[in-house]
């Protein structure tokens, strides 16, 4: 065999392994070590090819891309800084547990550590923040070298998709000369599957949960947002079966598309009743139920702590599980799969009182939030004015920051098929429109709407690199606030010095000339009025962008003004109990 | 003490040690767990306080400073992501050789790992791209802590400026309350003095490298860029004893100012001249010394390899010493210093014809290079023209991937005092408009422009934003022929099958909305006498963006018609002799 043949096998066979392990999509920016890679990716027509110049971009766009579709994505880049660009995409993939198959194309070994062009060091460039990392071997014709490579490349899928989901990192290196020959076909394998692990708790396990679930009178659940690809019909199925009291974050969407006869445990506004002492004292729970991660209110994170649970249950797929609290009593190791729907209480002490209690709080809290936009015109009234607006099968990807929060106060219960998504693995205000991007490319049924604050769309404006290779949906609606509004919350606020200059932070840009420069459509809005009207125009564009002009002293004033609107509801409903 | 006595102590003393290693400027990015030290930064009247939003930008802004002083310069970010943003920048510090400082603040150790919001592993999150990291403790009133960190900090610098220069990294834990106490006076120390070591070899070493010297009659130096603060007249001194013909990359910033006596040995054209087979065989160097990174031209490491002299001295400050061609066959680990203006040789039996036959072979090939612009209206003729017509005492960022090879090829030696910069220890061209800015910020005397290609002006228009929180001068020349123009060079390029999909990657953008955005002076050019008007025009802009329009196709054709003429030259003379 020569050069060529060996190194067009190598690829190829790397190619059909990801196929064979369920890849569908790769992402690649171009570049020139990455040739005989990105060339077999683009003549395989099993593989939907995507391109971003910017790696940064290009990787966030990947786990938008992976967070819809709850598969395993490729990632190809050249050698040198452009995998270092992947960094902060991988960072947010391990923490958000999202499957991400990183490909960084290298040069040979010769090449490394001695002052050649474009080289850096780049095993094990990610450290601790892929699940595993593998420098896979310089091209040749020895006979293991093949089976090899498809074995390893499955290996790294299957670690990516098991339970906790996240991200591998393959190094691969390539002599000169690059081209290879394209083949029409696959080459066949014969490895024939993997079959990954459900996580189910041992029946012990089962049995002394189930033990716990029994004696409690007053329990609660709490649900954060759920491992990629959770049938959310189990968690509902185990709601029902011990009929408590569910703190529902707007990530896990549960909130939409609640069952109707699960409406009476579903509470939305447990971060604003946690503001109020009173109520507080009176729903101690005995028992909490964690399912994913932990949710955005900081407030009920700490009622945790000051209610210190007999038992204080986690179920996370990782054994490094998840609770920053440090009062967990018990962890179970398993997704929230279809054992939870097999789960049968043979008796129950379950208070109806106490779901009745929160159920009646949260009615009275989502009233006084419900009539909020009545008088509000601030980023809050903003976003509830949206909730109400978007079209009925929308996906909302919101960003860190206060949309988020913003998001998780106003999104009241419903059964609309409205579903939230946003990076809370490490919460960074960076690649959120590129991981939007890839998202709403992933699910392309639904309307994608990108909701995002004005240093977060500035922090990746190049992420509309991406609609000038493949066609993008979303509409970005951006709250321009001339600066870091969730500061403002902060006790730095109140201090005069520096804080303009670290914290506010304003850049006085506004962004009609970002839209411009891609094409895109553009609306202004100062008011919710004209917000939903710039909804309603132009609804064929395919890239919109509606900049939202608010007011970051206007936003802590009015966001106040609710709490303690809902705190006076609340102390004069216990009041009359 | 209360805590935030302690923490404001804390903070303080940390500032105070960089300040007294020679720290004068800091970098700092918005967040909220950094509070302490941004505070602490911000109201410290001994340093330069600089901002950028983009963490990315931020370090790469920060890379330029250091470049431009040679001098360490700090980087300052809160937790999560942000941190991997610095990655891209990190690496190419580590490789360029750059001192950087990286405070990354941290949530504290009960935090980490533990699913709370925005907190990665951050220990070590760089890898082996810095020098050294270390994690600070969490501030407390242990009599040992202060004293420690103030050491640890000094540590910190005194790494990072000790040959070879790089990036290190001080992971640093805050737990909230995050507000100090302001100071007036940085607290004093009784830490006094670090001395850094020059790197002189030893007499035994000096000696045996001076005897190599006395019996080479061909011998010929390369110098590359060359460490951050080099005293050139070290170099210069060093060629004049020698008297060897001297290889001059842009780089270097020994192609101009060039003293007059050592015009003779100056060969700038030695790319081209590599090109040609006849010309090699005549100047096959017995003794090759090499000076700095390896030089941007391939044909001449190749020639090196074709050569093999019997002795190929790599002089590097790092024992990591660089060379790719695995030909070296000594290595002086020294920096180029003094040691250099004190080299005497006893007796020289270098040939004077030698050195006379190089620069004639380079008069001839200048002579060539010179008309190009006569009749060439490519990039190269762009380039061409700018170098006659950019201010005397400029300063010229260069892009990676075809910039800085057009760099290299028209800059011939000249006495005029401009000089070249460029990110090469990476090669990458990401991060390149802000190390431009940083660059510029930092050499405050001189008028920066930046020449640079469009996918690498489209990587980094985030560097724009540090215009809107510090002035910023800089004059960008973007070479737009929509794509990547370098690979047309590559053989891939012959094969059309998706070579534009993957290489050529045109995002038909053009930049005029970018420079409305950030109120930058725009000017287009499509041919070099249009350039050199925009040039001339609106002089008194701080910030100004020229758009050329040039051919990817075009480019390739016009330099390829240079090296055939350069070689018929260089043939015809060769027949004549």
């Amino acid at each position: 065999m020569n050069e060529r043949e060996i190194l067009s096998n190598y690829v190829y066979q790397i190619v059909s392994a990801l196929v064979a392990s369920g890849v569908e999509k790769v992402v690649i920016s171009p570049g020139s070590r990455s040739t005989p890679l990105a060339y077999a990716f683009a003549s395989t027509k099993e593989l939907e090819m995507h391109r971003q110049v910017d790696e940064r971009a290009a990787a966030f766009y990947a786990l938008g891309l992976a967070k819809a579709t709850a598969k395993p994505v490729v990632l190809l880049c050249t050698s040198g800084t452009a995998a270092a660009n992947y960094y902060p995409a991988i960072v947010e993939a391990k923490y958000a547990r999202v499957p991400l198959i990183i490909l960084t194309a290298d040069r040979p070994h010769e090449l490394r550590e001695v002052g050649a062009p474009q080289t850096i060091n780049q095993v094990r460039l990610y450290g601790e923040n892929v699940k595993w990392s593998a420098e896979f071997p310089i091209p040749d014709n020895a006979p293991q070298t093949l089976p090899f490579i498809e074995r390893h490349t499955v290996r790294a899928v299957n670690i990516a998709t098991t339970a906790p989901f996240g991200p591998v990192h393959l190094n691969i290196p390539f002599r000169e000369p690059l081209m290879i020959d394209f083949k029409e076909e696959l080459p066949k394998s014969s490895y024939i599957k993997s079959y990954t692990n459900e996580l189910t708790p041992s029946k012990q396990a089962i049995a002394e949960f189930t033990h716990i679930l029994e004696r409690t009178t007053n329990g609660m659940i709490i649900i954060g947002e759920l491992p990629l690809g959770t049938d959310t019909n189990h968690v509902w199925n185990f709601i029902r079966e011990v009929k408590w009291p569910v703190m529902i974050e707007s990530l896990s969407n549960l909130r939409t598309e609640v069952p109707e006869d699960c409406q009476v445990y579903a509470i939305s506004t447990y971060d604003a009743l946690m503001k109020n002492e009173r109520f507080k004292q009176n729903v101690r729970p005995q028992t909490v139920i964690r399912f994913g991660a932990q949710p955005v209110s900081k407030f009920l994170m700490q009622f945790i702590v000051q209610a210190n649970p007999q038992s204080y249950i986690i179920i996370d797929e990782d054994p490094m599980y998840r609770d920053s609290t440090h009062m967990s009593t018990h962890f179970i190791h398993a997704l929230p799969g279809e054992w939870l729907s097999e789960i049968e209480l043979q008796h129950s002490v379950a208070e109806i009182e106490y779901v009745q209690f929160w159920k009646m709080a949260d009615l009275l809290a989502s009233d006084v939030i419900e009539k909020y936009s009545d008088y509000a015109d601030d980023e809050g009234a903003m976003v509830q004015s949206l909730l109400a607006n978007f079209e009925e099968e929308a996906d909302i990807f919101v960003s860190s920051s206060m949309p988020i929060r913003d998001i998780d106060t106003f999104l009241l219960s419903t059964n609309r098929s409205v579903q939230i998504f946003a990076n809370r693995g490490a919460n960074g205000i960076d690649g959120v429109t590129s991981t939007a991007l890839g998202f709403s490319n992933g699910r392309k049924m639904r309307k994608t709407y990108l909701l995002i604050g004005d240093l977060a769309f500035l922090h990746d404006t190049n992420a509309f690199i991406a609609s000038r290779y493949q066609n993008c949906d979303l509409t970005v609606i951006v709250m321009n606030n001339d600066g870091g509004g969730i500061f403002s919350y902060l006790p730095q606020s109140k201090v005069e010095a520096h804080y303009e200059d670290l914290f506010g932070t304003p850049t006085e840009l506004t962004f009609e000339q970002v839209a411009s420069m891609y094409n895109m459509e553009y609306e202004k809005a100062n008011t919710k009025a004209e917000l939903i009207n710039t909804l309603a125009t132009n609804k064929q564009a395919s890239l919109k962008l509606i900049e939202v002009f608010t007011d970051r002293e206007e936003n802590v004033t009015q966001h106040r003004l609710l709490w303690t609107r809902i705190n006076e509801v609340i102390e004069q409903w216990l009041d009359s109990l």
